[in-house]
């Protein structure tokens, strides 16, 4: 056996770019996983690769129920509700976890339904401006962060000094699924991941949806010079608009707080320029230290050199249910440590 | 003899990334190219390598001078007037270009110094975010577009109703080097360049530095999961800071007109999101559009699939002096058009 294997099965509900590479990921790993996926030239395309893809949501539930699966919910924010209501009440013996860029939405869903003692919030820091099946591959999550995030057991030692048993052992089922896809499993809470991920995701999103539309204002003679700085920085506004008016827009407080920062750094900016002697050293000199602080922690230099990438996240090897082990997983966060399960 | 070539040799001042290339490719091609570096671990390593690289300004200048070569002039602005003063002094023969990211200010210092009518500004749009000899490459301008300046053969039209023969020999010369080594001569007037360069290089610049401070301020945990959308928006704020002030301080008025029309989108996003329902679909929709739009025009998508990249810029075939030619090349530079010499 795999020791790296998930202990259950896995069941995907949606089968875009992210659902999709999984699902590609764990049956390449030998896990027995399947998928549900609307009717759509993506699920028809799947099961023509000969992957296990249902179009009948509660079929697939009800499977998954007997399997006693993970399900990993892998729709759009606007459509998790009805999943979750579908879930509730055909899978009772399932774990659940997501991948939506948000986790406080989710995580209130989730409470509602009362479904909070199986349910582990995820987030893989992995993606293209692709989505769909027809862009998902094998390997999208190589080395990537996987948010998990663990607010129930925070209130389980509060409350009761311990963790409920079958809630640590769906978290550590799906600790386990990331490593197998090459991820690294981050232990965050909800709201310092919303917020997180406003400042490093959401905000990049919002730039590059602006500088686009300040490059076309510009005409065809500034398109026909824009080069790799522009074509890079707005990369991500060829994403679906959809996908990305979800994730802002669930996430606006956090949002509109960075975005307040931002601003504030680009007017100091433009009084800086606009002087008869412009000087923006202030900027560009701390610009430049913090992206080679990052280029430092993230090894972002190395990558083309050495073909074995080692992590720069702090490692913590857990053993759910240990004594202490929430604790761990909270000093592990504010490193942005990734957990391995032994 | 290869009809490509510049019927000039070739004389770089300066050898660092955009200098160190162009030598690179020249000599590759079979040029008569050589330059000047102040002494430098990078001049070490040029002629190690075997390229004819001199560290005495003046001896290269008069060699330029019997030569009647090109002088590309490839040196940070701030010191683009010293090396003016020199070629004024010792290179009387000789054709001069440069490969500054701004136009205006150096148009100046080549009016004030009387050498109006023996330069053609030049500007590839290419590079990376590392700089000096030791990240030149040969091939760093293929496909890239190259600016060149062509104001004083407006105005020659306009008082003589014909340009001047040896500038025109000299504007032939430089665009023949562009198509050498890859690249693709686009014609744009100063003012024209500033204005598009702000928007679609200076801007994107000053962006990355400012979202690289606000991911820093996130702390560790944000930086362990910052993935493509922050890396790839933040990555030109690697560049050297002194560069970075070069290009955008030294070409502030335009700067500050698109930043405030960034800011503009900007805080209209902000006013979108801090609603009870957010809705930032005016903005996506825009982005999604402008970006498309990008990347239909510039192949971005086809890269991958296929080894030819067909050029996405409309060709004027040109032959400067002919009836017309400063009228036709007027009208390119909307498009954003490529010549080449025919």
């Amino acid at each position: 056996m795999n020791i790296f294997a998930p202990t259950k099965p896995v069941c995907i509900l949606g089968l875009g770019l992210i659902g999709g590479s999984l699902l590609r990921d764990l049956v390449d790993k030998g896990v027995t996983a399947y998928g549900y996926s609307r009717p759509s030239s993506g699920s028809r395309a799947a099961r023509k690769e000969g992957f296990d893809v249902q179009e009948d949501l509660i079929e697939v539930l009800q499977r998954a129920n007997e399997d006693e699966a993970l399900i990993v919910i892998a729709v759009p924010m606007d459509t998790v509700a009805g999943m979750l209501d579908e879930i509730a009440a055909h899978a009772p013996n399932c774990g659940i976890t997501d991948v939506v860029s948000v986790k406080g939405p989710v995580a209130a869903l989730v409470d509602e339904r009362g479904l909070t003692d199986r349910y582990v919030g995820g987030h893989p820091m992995a993606g293209t401006e692709h989505s769909g099946w027809k862009n998902s591959f094998t390997g999208l999550f190589n080395h990537a962060a996987w948010v998990v995030t663990y607010d129930f057991a925070i209130s389980q030692m509060e409350e009761h000094g311990s963790v409920d048993k079958q809630w640590t052992e769906w978290f550590s089922t799906v600790v386990r699924m990331i490593a197998l896809v090459g991820a690294e499993a981050v232990p965050v809470r909800v709201k310092q991941h919303d917020s997180a991920v406003a400042r490093i995701s959401h905000l990049p999103h919002i730039i590059a949806e602006s500088l686009s539309i300040v490059g076309d204002n510009g005409g065809t003679l500034a398109q026909s010079l824009a080069a790799g700085s522009f074509k890079d920085a707005t990369r991500v506004a060829a994403t679906s608009p959809g996908l990305v008016r979800n994730m802002c827009e669930t996430n606006a407080p956090a949002l509109v707080e960075v975005l307040d920062e931002y601003i504030d750094i680009l007017q100091k900016a433009r009084v800086a320029l606009d002087q008869p002697e412009p000087d923006i050293s202030e900027l560009v000199d701390a610009g430049y230290r913090t992206r080679l602080r990052l280029e430092a922690r993230t090894g972002a230099r190395g990558e083309s050199v050495s073909p074995v990438k080692i992590s720069s996240r702090p490692v913590l090897r857990l053993h759910p249910g240990a004594p202490n082990w929430v604790t761990q997983l909270r000093q592990s966060e504010d490193l942005g440590g990734r957990v391995e399960i032994f």
